[in-house]
């Protein structure tokens, strides 16, 4: 998979998860501690996560990363 | 789980399959066209990889991402 690609479904994924959790970008990102910018480009598929980065959002979202990389890789 | 944590155990997880394939470091990581210094703080999980990195690492191993995040969730 080219790393654009899998940015874009890692960033599509985590959305599917934050909106069945009922929260809204904005606070999704002031609840993780992060630039509300910054995670809407996330969402977008616009950035190349560090593992840290990606660790926190999964945290925020009840999710293991396994799950959420899954979901990408399908 | 604390990133630090995070990056060991994941550095942890492409070693055990990495020799599972029976390569060496060295091989390995000029195979995936990676400065073999830095492919050996990868193993040592002193790095907070990018995922394309990660990717990048995955695809030399034949395995899938949520796989190796999975062992590393374990």
């Amino acid at each position: 998979m080219k790393s654009h690609a899998l940015q874009k479904r890692i960033g599509k994924a985590v959305r599917t998860r934050r909106e069945a959790l009922g929260i809204s970008q904005e606070a999704f990102a002031d609840q993780i501690k992060m630039h509300r910018a910054y995670y809407g480009a996330l969402e977008r598929g616009e950035k190349n996560l560090q593992l840290s980065t990606l660790e926190r959002v999964c945290a925020g979202l009840g999710s293991r990363m396994a799950e959420v990389i899954g979901d990408a890789e399908r």
